[in-house]
C-alpha cells in the first residue's frame, strides 16, 4: 500500500471521502482520487471485505453484476467509551458515526483505585454490548477519560493529585488484555473539548472548553485539532495565579491559584463557613437555583475570576469560541455573566471582535462523546485503515 | 487535476516529496505516490516545464533518452521579503530553499506612511534582484512583515497604533500591481516565529517566540504551524494585565499592561527619570552591557514581568520551547534570567518538565527569514503548484 504521499492514496483515503455519508459511484471515486479504475476497485474490495463500506442500496444492480456505488457503513463496528470523573462515571457504546447505541451513568468514586473502577467499567461495557445486540467481536476500540493529567501516548495518569493508585497504572494494557482492542486514554477536559467541538461546533476553528467543576481546567482545539501541548499538560488553567485579596492556599502547594479561589470546592468551603449545609458543587447549583443571594454572589464572583484568567488567554490565543461546561455551569447564567464581564472588559478589542462565550450544549455528555470521537478518529484515520485492510 | 483526495495526488504532492533535496527516480516516485507510471510522467513533465524540478545530473543518460531521476530546483524562482519595523527595515531576496541571495538593512521610520515606505522597499527589491542577477520574471512572490495587527487574508494593517496612514492600506494591491506577483503580509512577530522555527527549530512541535522590544508581543507555532487565531490577533500578550504596585498607564488606554510595565519604551522612560541619557531600546542595551546597575535591574525586572505573564501561558499552552527575541534580548542574560525565574517558579511542574527557554539565534534576521518562508510555503503548497502547472 502506498505510504509516501501526504494524505495517502490508499483505502483509508477513499474511506475518508465516503465518511460524509453520501454514496459515490466507482467513476466518481476514480475522478475524486485521481487513481486508476483498477486501483479504486482493489481498495473498494478491501473496504467491502472489512464491512467498512456497503453497496449503496439503490444502485445495486440485479443479475449479479458488481455494485456501482458505495457508502460508509457506520454500523460496521462498535466503540466503547468511559468518562470517569472524581465521583461519577458515564459509559456508552456508539457506532462509527458517533451515535450512542446504549449508555449508563453511575456514582463511581475514582479513589476506589484502578482495578475496582475498571472492573466495573468492563462489566458495564459488556452489559451495554448485550443491550445493543453487538457481539464483542464488533468492538474496534475503547476511549477512556480520567480526571487528572494523562500521558496520552502511554495512556497512563501522571501524578494525578486526587486519584490514589492510578499513577502510572497501565489502563490500555489492563482493558486491552480483556477486550482485545486498542484503548485510548486522555484527560477529561480534553475529551470534553473534543466531544463538544465534534458534535456541536465542528466548523469552529479555535475553541476553548472550560470545565468549571470541583476543579477548573480547559481543553483546547487549535485549527480544529486537539492541542495537548509538549507533555500533555496544555489546558491546566486551574493553577494560574489570580491577584486576590485573600491569600488562599491551593492543594497544589501554591497560593492564589484560580482553582483555589473559584473552583467548586472553594465555593463549597465558603458557603459552609457561612453556616450553609453544602456537600459538593451540586449543592452550590441547587442553592443558586433556589435564589440564595450568597451562592449567587459567589458563583458570579467565581465567573469573574475565571474570566480574569481567560482574558489573558484570549489575548494570547484569540479563540473563535469559549464554551463553559462542568457542574457549576448548571447554576445558570450567573457564572457565564461573570466570565463575560471580565473577558470582554479586559481583552483587546480585536481579540473579542467575534468571540462567542456560551454554555456547553452536551452538558454531562460532552466527555463520553469525546472519548468515543477520540477512538473513531483514530480507527478511521487513513493510515490506520490502510494498515487494517492490508493485514 | 485530481482535487478530491486529502493531500492530493497532483504535481504539487510529487514536488512535496522532492523538496527534501534528494533526487528520486521515476520508479521511486511511482512507488511513493501509488500513481501509475504514466500519471507520474505527466506530473514530471509539468514540473520540468515550470523548471521547479531538474533532471538529476548523475542520472541523465546519454543518447537523448529521457532522464530517470529528478530533484527539486530551489533556484527556479526568487522570493522577495521585507521586515518593516517601527524605525528599521530589513529587505532580502532568497531562493525557494530559503537561502538569502542578497540583503539590505536600513533606517526606515514606518510613520512616513505606506507609499513612501513601500516605494523605498520596491526600489530596494530591484537593486537586490540586479545584485543577484535574477530578472524580475523570476520573482514568484513577496512577503512583508508590519509592526502592528494585520488581517492576513486581505494583507492590510488593522487599526495599527503606531503606523499613521497604514490602517486598511492595500499593501498586496500596491506592491502586486508593480511586481505582478502575489504579496503576503503578516505582523512582525508572526513572521519572526515562522523564521526562527523554520530555520533553527523545525523539529519543535509547539514554540512561542516572544519579541521584547519597544513593545512586547509573541508569535505562536502550534503543531508546527503558525497559529494566527480567529481574527489574526493571537500573540498579543503586550496588553495582558500584570499585577504591579505602580499603576502604569498603557498607550492602549488601560492600566498595568505588560508592555507599559516591561516594554522597551517603559524602560527608557524610567532610565530618563533617573537622569540618564537614553533615546531607545538600543541605549538600554548599551547601558546594560556597560554594567549600569539601574539598567541591569530594570531589564531583569522586565524579564520577571514578561515571565509572570508567560507562566500563565505555559500552564495553558504547554509549549515545547520559548524563544526570546527583539532588541532587549541583546542586553544579554539579564532578560532571560528574569523570564526563567518566573516561568520555572510559577508554572506547573509537568508543563515545564521539558520546557526550554532561550534567546533567538536568528536575531534581527528572524523576521525577514520568516517573511520569505511564508511565501515559499504558499508557493510550494501542493494546491498552489497544481493550479500553477495546470494553467
Amino acid at each position: 500500500m502506498a505510504q509516501g504521499m501526504p494524505g495517502g492514496t490508499g483505502a483509508g483515503s477513499l474511506l475518508s471521502i465516503l465518511r460524509d455519508g453520501r454514496a459515490r459511484t466507482r467513476a466518481e471515486l476514480v475522478q475524486l482520487t485521481g487513481l486508476s479504475r483498477s486501483a479504486v476497485s482493489q481498495r473498494i474490495d478491501a473496504l467491502l471485505h472489512q464491512r467498512l463500506i456497503l453497496p449503496a442500496e439503490d444502485t445495486t444492480p440485479s443479475g449479479g453484476r458488481p455494485a456501482t456505488a458505495f457508502s460508509f457503513n457506520r454500523e460496521a463496528r462498535v466503540v466503547l467509551a468511559a468518562d470517569l470523573g472524581v465521583t461519577h462515571a458515564r459509559i456508552a457504546a456508539s457506532d462509527l458515526g458517533g451515535a450512542v447505541l446504549a449508555e449508563r451513568a453511575a456514582d463511581l468514586p475514582i479513589d476506589r483505585g484502578p482495578e475496582p473502577t475498571l472492573s466495573w467499567v468492563l462489566d458495564t461495557f459488556r452489559e451495554l454490548l448485550a443491550e445493543c445486540g453487538h457481539p464483542a467481536s464488533d468492538v474496534c476500540g475503547v476511549g477512556v477519560g480520567l480526571p487528572g493529567p494523562v500521558d496520552h501516548e502511554s495512556g497512563t495518569a501522571v501524578n494525578p493529585p486526587i486519584m490514589p493508585g492510578w499513577d502510572g497504572f497501565p489502563v490500555p494494557g489492563w482493558l486491552g488484555e480483556r477486550l482485545g482492542v486498542p484503548v485510548l486514554v486522555d484527560n477529561d477536559v480534553n475529551i470534553m473539548a473534543l466531544g463538544e467541538h465534534w458534535a456541536v461546533h465542528p466548523e469552529v476553528e479555535h475553541l476553548i472548553f472550560v470545565k468549571a467543576g470541583t476543579g477548573i481546567g480547559c481543553g483546547i482545539i487549535a485549527g480544529r485539532r486537539l492541542h495537548r501541548g509538549a507533555r500533555g499538560a496544555a489546558g491546566d488553567i486551574g493553577h494560574i495565579r489570580i491577584p486576590t485579596i485573600d491569600q488562599v492556599q491551593c492543594r497544589c502547594g501554591y497560593i492564589g491559584c484560580l482553582e483555589a479561589v473559584a473552583g467548586g470546592a472553594a465555593l463549597v468551603a465558603r458557603l459552609r463557613d457561612a453556616g450553609l449545609d453544602v456537600a459538593d458543587g451540586r449543592d452550590v447549583v441547587r442553592l443558586t437555583k433556589e435564589g440564595n443571594p450568597l451562592a449567587i454572589r459567589l458563583v458570579r464572583q467565581g465567573g469573574r475570576e475565571v474570566g480574569s484568567a481567560l482574558a489573558s488567554i484570549v489575548n494570547f490565543f484569540n479563540p473563535t469560541m469559549i464554551v463553559i461546561g462542568g457542574d457549576l455551569v448548571e447554576a445558570g447564567d450567573h457564572l457565564l455573566a461573570g466570565v463575560r464581564e471580565m473577558v470582554y472588559g479586559r481583552s483587546l478589542p480585536l481579540a473579542t471582535q467575534s468571540l462567542s462565550i456560551r454554555a456547553s450544549e452536551l452538558g454531562d455528555r460532552a466527555g463520553v462523546t469525546g472519548a468515543a470521537v477520540m477512538v473513531i478518529e483514530r480507527i478511521l484515520d487513513p493510515k490506520t485503515v490502510d494498515r487494517s485492510v492490508s493485514t
